[in-house]
């Protein structure tokens, strides 16, 4: 047998309105009841895979060791593979869910993808009268089995790992002397992550010029918290993964700013 | 002593906004510390009977063995009867809930109750100040003391099975040579599930007429999954369920038909 | 060692849209095994300490003995302490959160602080690039380590418990023959909880006069339970905390009122 696990670290764009996320809890817990499920997120915007993969890269470095479960599959009953990764230099996590560069960020924070299969095993799987729940009828049951100690190779045909879907994940650019980023996330309380490195702000000065669509430009402090900020000011912080965010206290920046998850912002150098 | 169960499958429409459901987690691993809790869905529209027997059935035979705790009641507080059923040949599995048609067709899914109790025992209640949080106060510790062993029928009076209120699910019909359906289920990504079998509509040709409201006919492609649409188009499919639902890709049907659960909607042939 | 414990009851305002809620799990999962973590609520609010404070004094009474996790911290990253308190006579539970208010009704509940420590030991916290996820850095290894038998008193430094934060939560007043009120909390299905025993009100008479906002007075039924009301009728009725609630059946009150979490409501006897 393979290694056993404890813990499957379930995140999905299911939503919360329907019984999707409570009936792949209870197919593991059917198939493998030792283990223990997780729920990471499941109200990411539908059929989103990019903000499925950035939540999933937030949460990977801290989930318990294990398995993770990812589903955010508008290509579900498609060609589009459903698979099984080994990650890390023993081996010692599983990712599993379809190959639409979902997985992709995550794989390589946790040191790159050693073994990958294709879950082609109709054993390991549930019969299902129609395509449509793969988070059922295919990733719930792999996660179980392998959770049991199933071999990984098991579930289904090795594929190259070099050909899976790579990351989404945009990268900020300079353009003369200002940085043009990309908001990856705005969290429930209106902060807006950037692909900015706390390093490329620095040199832009203590207080920064953010450009966002056509509204005119905007100074924001760059400040250690929130509390540093006076009501209705915007601030640049160093958010709890490192990146740069736009901030404000108390209330949210992206309403402030009018941006969302995507948006491009310009951070520029004031003179 | 009764069978021991390990899990409570637990539904209801009480939401996220409040503890209710937390709090029902908290009477029962008070009460039954082994017991793990599987929330199936919480979400379910405030007081929709009807919604919740839907969801029930479709999560049903998923669930892992044990204990199904189901709460959508309108009627709390008032005579409607809180009950506690077994269902399957050797009554391997209960189901728990208000008696107001909720558990009638999961239960019919399971092979039928075999025995029914109200829960008229106080011993196995909390005492409460006000009638209105049946959830916790009676429901949740049935749930629990059943995990425990202790048996059915010390729970409260044994009833009639074949007195407890029937199942509220529609059935489809034919008029002439179309299909009068309903919609049972709009999910979250907009696929619209109809109280139809593949088998009638398949009837109808390889393109049928869907009609809903006072809009204009469309034309829907019977197809066997998502990607098999173009975009703004409508289908056919067979869902997860078996049943015939109208699909879009990446996009909500519901939204396109301006439909919802429980409207009426018209299958008929093309010509 | 200290006491080790099994439970961990969790509520917040992190909302799931994100992944805060799941990498907390994921923390105490990571550091303490053992451990089972019941959600009560995620919610609330943003930033609404006295929400969360009343939320968590409702469900005080029901959580599994162990460790409660509360964390609506508009301050976190400025000067506001993070603690944890032992309540109870010998100390049988633990309360963590920010010194903001929060913890305060609920550690009164249970009998009040015998102990409290602020949480500075770097040991028992994780390392973070920013300051501003305390739930993942700060308190969540803070229970997980109390779960594992870690004394509080290795968490950080001894506070006087006479000088944490008191509570917000306001007390109704009489004002000639009425009684002057405020809603506590609406909950999902719009019963309107007031800050008035029911004894007070019984004074009042079996119909009661009440006024919100600016709104015509309306009169309210003193009842037993929803279904003693007609369509359209609100009534006051002892909630399931022991509380007057206005409510309505099948519908919500604070639509039909007009009000909504603090806001005055005014009781008065007709004549």
């Amino acid at each position: 047998m393979g290694r056993r696990f404890d813990t499957v670290s379930f995140l999905s764009d299911y939503g919360h309105a329907d019984e999707f996320v409570g009936v792949v809890h209870s197919v593991i817990r059917t198939i493998a009841p030792h283990t223990v499920v997780v729920d990471l997120v499941h109200d990411l915007p539908p059929f989103d895979v990019r903000a499925g993969s950035l939540a999933l890269s937030r949460a990977v470095q801290y989930v318990a060791p294990g398995i993770v479960l990812a589903i955010v599959d508008p290509g579900v009953g498609t060609g589009r593979r459903a698979i099984a990764v080994e990650v890390g230099d023993d081996g010692e996590g599983v990712l599993i869910g379809p190959d639409n560069g979902l997985l992709a960020p995550a794989a390589q924070l946790c040191g790159g993808v050693t073994r990958a299969v294709e879950l082609t095993n109709p054993e390991y799987q549930l019969q299902a009268p129609g395509p449509t729940f793969a988070g059922r009828d295919v990733f719930a049951p792999a996660a179980a089995h392998l959770a049991l100690g199933v071999p990984l190779v098991e579930l289904g045909d090795e594929v190259d790992p070099f050909g899976l879907r790579p990351s989404l994940i945009p990268l900020s650019r300079a353009d003369g002397g200002s940085i043009v980023a990309e908001v990856l996330w705005v969290d429930r309380f209106g902060n807006c992550q950037l692909n900015v490195d706390p390093e490329d702000v620095a040199r832009l000065g203590d207080v920064v010029g953010v450009r966002a669509g056509d509204e005119p430009r905007r100074s924001a402090r760059r400040v250690d918290t929130y509390g540093d900020l006076s009501t209705g000011q915007i601030g640049l912080l160093v958010d709890s993964y490192g990146l740069v965010a736009i901030a404000a206290d108390r209330t949210s920046a992206a309403d402030i700013l009018g941006i969302q998850a995507g948006s491009e912002v310009r951070l520029e150098a004031l003179d």
